[in-house]
């Protein structure tokens, strides 16, 4: 059998697992099921499932490799079912699937041109395009990085080797730097501080107001304590989209402290910067266009398949400048000459890379700016069905920003009957039975405000596949469930 | 149309192009092309075969998709064919694609359990099976990481948080530390050194012999100056077949080193440390058990899918203990009470994750050990049957070790007829004329022993289907372009 016969062997008897995997996950589809998204497991359970020693030592049997592949189905949580509420990413699509086998295919490297010549090319372009809806600057561009957190960690270097390049031999060494956040951002901005030698000490938490916005007013006096003490302030992060209340940073009055303090200004919007691409809800990007970089990852709001984050830059020949070492046995320095550097990792501070901006390039293609444009308006109008239905409750009450910015929503339920239950024992018990009746899976967060308060639900309304019936029952279930407290 | 319809369509369409593409780059199969390769472009003839921006405004017809597909296709190198010799990774395999494609049905993130139960397990799983080739403590275990780079910046974090627990908090403030790497490691420890906050001065380089091995005599000596001018001496890195010569490192005696000065003793085998499945060569590795951290890359000789990088402790609690912020509304503990962690995140510097352990898992499956064993096995056979073929020829000089490592081949082609011509000259002139032909893409680097000798080739024979008869044709295919000199 040569590769290609045994390549279409296993398609032919995956395909069709496939595409009933997704079928009974399908709102739209006569094979429907609710229930397929899936019920928790202990790790105990799946354990005992999966793991046999001796099924590793020599080759399995195409029978054995299908009944552990359907298992690996089957215990998972099906994504593609509208329920998968639960975190900032929802299912993949059609064409997501495609870019990920032409990706599988290729199987190369986009480090360097010559291996990934295409992959390149359009890695650049589609960086220039998506960063071209943030700035206007004529030399803006982007990279894909692993992830937000990795996209983050690299604009602090990129932050540190820019304003401080002797850091870049020397170390931090002679510097006290500090660094501000809101204390509603996203965990990878300490994680950046502690491994670039900064300390977690060394990274001011700002206050946020009710809604969960930075308090500028706040940023600027910790920032002139912060001088007076000795420190060299190196970079602020905004958030578009935090993590909890999905709340937007005022861009325009942290920008202009930014430039007063000579700080790097940095935006997160790993969530909520791609509201870019709706005319109705752009405005809460209002200044970006002053940030030095921002984080965005398609494979959040966009429904990119995962992991697909994008650092954007004012000026794309930042990330060389910042990053390059010039290693002259990888970069041969080929395409010299032309404008644009191609040798893609030289301006990162890995090697090898999976190009996640294919992925992106392809939906992109597939769906057009209008289609980005309405999968985000669509999800905008369901969380906002979501919010009216339950304000209408009272046995509901919204936490945090009353009309939120982006698409989760945070709430109590705790109707009168369960009052001497505390929110966190609520909240616990009717997400994992929601959980086991494998239709919806929600999260929950402590209250990042009042603490006292218990713990509440965050719910993500990102899926494109969610309809208003969908929401309907959701709050159905939750009022049902409710009632076996 | 529902979702299955739609992607059942989608893959109707492109599985016939993807069964051929692999197909005339298999010289198993009857529809053999050896030029099947694909040849070099330039960046801008490629960007005017894809750009046009107004494909990105409204979604593309399907006629377009594909058409465009095609090109990409076209286009990009064709991994699949033998004659891709250029880097330390080969083309993917069939297993390989429907691990990928898994993934990307599941669409998950593997940083918390609730969302990636199997996904999970499978990993801590497969990280520990692994991790227990190269250690004999019952605690080992590991993780994936983005690639090699990151496995080693996460290796050289980890020293610092384990060995100086209070730099978490307060950053490098108060230690000059060291780290010490062979001339000839990979740029990705500067690179982590940079990125740590440390410095590229204080990363000291050791020489090496002239099989590119580290001199220990020379590293301690290095370690003690340091010492005495008030450096604390933190990280050694040692490397496990490096980029250029292929070489392994004296283990065992660097590891007596690091003990003596208390210095974390990390080794970098992301190309070389696969050879712990070969009965035959793992001796390589002697002493690897020593390691505090082990970097390796299943996608480099195992040929598992890009990217698949591995970091592997002794202990593998030590990733949580370094790591973790404990993040209470993403981290819930839920799992608490069982031995191990399934919220993967909390032992990294990231947040979301591709599950790049589940394409390693179902490779191990479906080859079992053994397949492993005789891949590598076939790969050395083939090196040393293309060394003993050069050695007998006049035209070819080996360059750095004469029996090589690993599998790669450095080496000068220069025959008496081009006396005139210097080494780059010839080495360039033939490397990119094999690529123009589509047949053979092999990479050349600069001499790291002595520049003024001129640029060498460096070929990669990992591929599993290349044989003899390729190897010959690859000899006399360089002999005929060297005519045209």
């Amino acid at each position: 059998m040569n590769t290609a016969e045994e390549l279409d062997k296993l398609l032919t008897e995956l395909k069709p697992r496939l595409l009933a995997y997704i079928d009974e996950a399908d709102p739209k589809s006569s094979n429907y099921n609710p229930q397929s998204l899936g019920t928790f497991h202990e790790p105990k359970f799946l354990k005992q499932e999966f793991i046999q020693d001796d099924n590793l030592d020599e080759p399995c049997s195409e029978t054995k490799l299908f009944e552990i592949i359907d298992k690996v189905l089957k215990y998972s949580v099906n994504t593609w079912n509208p329920g998968f509420l639960d975190k900032l990413y929802a299912s993949n699509n059609p064409i997501g699937v495609i870019s990920d086998i032409l990706l599988s295919m290729l199987n190369t490297n986009s480090h360097v041109y010559t291996v990934s010549p295409v992959l390149s090319v359009l890695e650049n372009y589609i960086g220039k395009k998506y960063a071209s809806l943030f700035y206007e600057n004529e030399t803006c561009g982007g990279l894909t990085f692993s992830g937000g957190s990795w996209s983050n960690i690299t604009s602090l270097q990129l932050a540190r080797s820019l304003k401080y390049p002797d850091t870049k031999t020397k170390g931090n060494a002679g510097y006290k730097f500090a660094i501000y956040s809101s204390k509603h951002s996203h965990y990878s901005v300490e994680k950046a501080a502690i491994l670039l030698g900064l300390g977690a000490e060394n990274v001011f938490k700002v206050n946020v107001d009710e809604d969960g916005v930075m308090d500028v007013q706040e940023l600027e006096a910790i920032i002139e304590k912060t001088k007076a003490d000795g420190y060299t302030p190196l970079y602020v992060n905004a958030t578009a989209g935090t993590t909890v209340f999905g709340s937007y940073d005022p861009f325009v009055e942290i920008s202009k402290i930014a430039k007063k303090h000579n700080i790097h200004f940095h935006i997160d919007g790993s969530w909520g910067g791609n509201v870019i691409f709706s005319e109705k809800y752009k405005n809460r990007l209002n200044g970006c266009q002053y940030a030095d970089s921002i984080t965005v990852n398609p494979h959040k709001m966009l429904g990119i398949p995962n992991t697909c984050s994008f650092l954007l830059l004012p000026d794309v020949s930042n990330f060389q400048t910042a990053m390059s070492l010039k290693a002259p046995y990888l970069f041969h320095g080929r395409e010299s000459g032309d404008d644009e550097n191609y040798d893609l990792a030289d301006g990162t501070m890995g090697c090898g890379r999976r190009s996640d901006a294919f992925k992106f390039y392809l939906g992109w293609l597939y769906y057009g700016k209008e289609g980005f444009a309405k999968r985000v308006d669509h999800a905008y109008k369901i969380m906002e069905y979501f919010v009216d239905k339950i304000k209408s409750n009272d046995d509901f009450k919204v936490v945090g920003p009353q009309s939120p910015q982006c698409l989760q929503v945070c709430f109590y339920y705790h109707p009168p009957s369960v009052s001497t239950r505390d929110n966190t024992e609520i909240t616990r018990f009717i997400s994992r039975k929601l959980h086991k009746l494998g239709k919806y899976l929600v999260d929950f967060s402590p209250n990042p405000v009042d603490d006292s308060q218990g713990e509440f639900f965050r719910v993500v309304f990102n899926s494109p596949t969610l309809t208003n019936e969908i929401i309907d029952d959701l709050i159905n279930s939750i009022i049902e469930v409710g009632k076996e407290l």
